[in-house]
């Protein structure tokens, strides 16, 4: 199935120098992806139509007039930019134009728009982040990481089957193993709002492991890791922090005197491939999730390499009905919720 | 001021093989130390008297029968073994026979006990745990690592004093800043609890920074980070999972082949370096904050240079009142905050 992704061209720290050349390679890539490419007229000069022309109709252009800025609030952007190369890619999506948009400009103002014009799916209360982290089996996807704090167990429920299908749709598991974020194993450990979302979670048909704890992110205990979106900002940032860290630590060691320059020469090989399996741009593409559409957010300082990344995962989403699935699992659930209150009612 | 400490000489992987050398240490490096080890009997054999003699009266020796076990569950390690080493150990600082008490065992058992046999003090709803974490400026105490989930304000309120005072008594820093831990700067990020807490802390007469987030705790923006025990346990086990990672992938590298071993092996001295500023041992001896007396928990696979470090803090809190500067700083605070009501009510 042909599936057609439109991007916003300008969003992200490099815009066109690294969302045009992305786009052509993806297409050289997935000869079943077509793109429309939307940003300012002036990005689509004749150096860009000499060689746009190689993909024909796979590559279109639709013109936006304004551009979302990384420091733009949301509720601004969303009111007074309905000309912005975001808003135009997410229209796009609504108007059936294109199954999936990608961006990698300010995720505040993505989700209020993705919200406001796709909105949310029946039964989804908060649309959430799902993001994809290193781990030592692989990856994991976590969500919420879109600032969904003061959650109830019902919404990490939501997130836990966002996930899910996620997994199922871009990853093609089968079952995907989903993990509570908690301090402990044990089911008496947490707050009120975790343990209630335990038992939610252990009678949801889902592939439910049970609690994980931080470090569990890493390992890769589960395929899926859920938490509010307080939490896993906390989780994610104190990561990035020790792991910032350690490298600048290793870095500065192999930089101390003349001895530890040369021998720095030396294991360079080594430090190169020890760094190529942290190397985040395999990881990029956080999917917005619980919307009627599929929206990916590619990381603000994405390179070409990386920003290819978020476009496959937007078009597998797409590509497997990702949406669909989402809706008919929530719904099941919403149905099963139901069906519990008229039995509890008799 | 010479200060006594109650040594719980069964507690931690190593038990007496740990602990009593590491008093021994103590002893020789802090003339100003008494020390009091409690175990079982056979413990105190004629190599140890042999040893311990030179210590004269700086060294006793008080028997315990039991030994709480690293999986007993606090209530039963509080009721049913009341002749443990942890026990009378605590048993030992409430009777003024030691001015701090320093165990490697069981933590919830330690906090449990301690509570029974010590209690809160006046003003303070929950104890906490601050535990310090290496940082590209040194150290950052976190609390809470307590397991005090579902928090009030006031609650992050009071962590944030003891944090503070603790601090002044350990570290002589005056006027320790503080941080709240949130997912960003801004006022108006967080969840209620946080942004109640951002506004008493405003109004605390505390030296507060304002929020900061997870990356924060490492780049050492503050001296203290505040947060609820749920939130500070994900991020400390998120870092401790990613340090995992990087430091297993470091090594898989360096063993990769027969020429990234010579080079390991080159590199050693630089590799040395490394590991050594993040040597964990360093920053062992955790506070249990809040209680009517100094407990520290050393980490239980602590070693003798490590055990030491929970010593120096133990009698460092004690040296420096610790006790004294928190009742007097929560006392002001409930103060403040009575005659606040008292304002209100007229």
């Amino acid at each position: 199935m042909s599936i057609t992704l439109a991007i916003d061209c300008m969003g992200g720290d490099h815009g066109p120098s690294v969302t045009i050349p992305a786009a052509f390679e993806f297409l050289r890539e997935d000869k079943d992806v077509r793109v429309v490419l939307v940003g300012r007229p002036e990005v689509f000069d004749p150096a860009f139509k000499a060689r746009a022309a190689q993909f024909g109709e796979r590559l279109r252009v639709k013109h936006a007039s304004e551009v979302v800025g990384m420091d733009d609030a949301p509720a601004i952007a969303m009111r007074s930019k309905k000309d912005s190369s975001m808003r135009v890619a997410i229209d796009l999506v609504k108007a059936g134009e294109a199954n999936a948009a990608v961006s990698a400009g300010n995720t505040g103002a993505l989700m209020a728009i993705s919200r406001f014009v796709l909105k949310t799916l029946p039964g989804i209360d908060r649309p959430a982040i799902a993001t994809i982290i290193p781990s030592m089996r692989g990856q994991t996807y976590m969500l919420d990481l879109g600032a969904n704090v003061d959650c109830t167990a019902e919404h990490l429920l939501q997130f836990a089957i966002m996930g899910s299908k996620l997994l199922e749709a871009v990853e093609h598991s089968d079952a995907p193993s989903v993990g509570l974020l908690n301090i402990g194993e044990e089911d008496i450990k947490g707050n009120e709002v975790v343990k209630q979302a335990a038992e939610l979670l252990r009678n949801s048909g889902l592939n439910f492991y049970g609690n994980v704890e931080g470090n569990d992110i890493f390992k890769g205990t589960t395929d899926v890791v859920v938490c509010d979106g307080f939490v896993g900002n906390v989780a994610l940032k104190s990561a990035e922090g020790v792991a910032h860290m350690v490298t600048t630590y290793l870095r500065e060691e192999f930089r101390r005197g003349l001895l530890s320059k040369l021998i720095a020469l030396l294991a360079m090989p080594v430090l190169r491939r020890f760094k190529k399996r942290f190397d985040p741009r395999r990881y990029n593409g956080a999917s917005l999730l619980g919307l009627r559409g599929v929206v990916v957010k590619s990381h603000g300082s994405a390179d070409v390499f990386g920003y290819v990344w978020a476009m496959r995962r937007a078009a597998e989403a797409a590509r497997n009905n990702l949406i669909e699935r989402i809706s008919a699992s929530v719904g099941g659930f919403t149905n099963a919720a139901a069906g519990a209150e008229r039995l509890g009612a008799e």
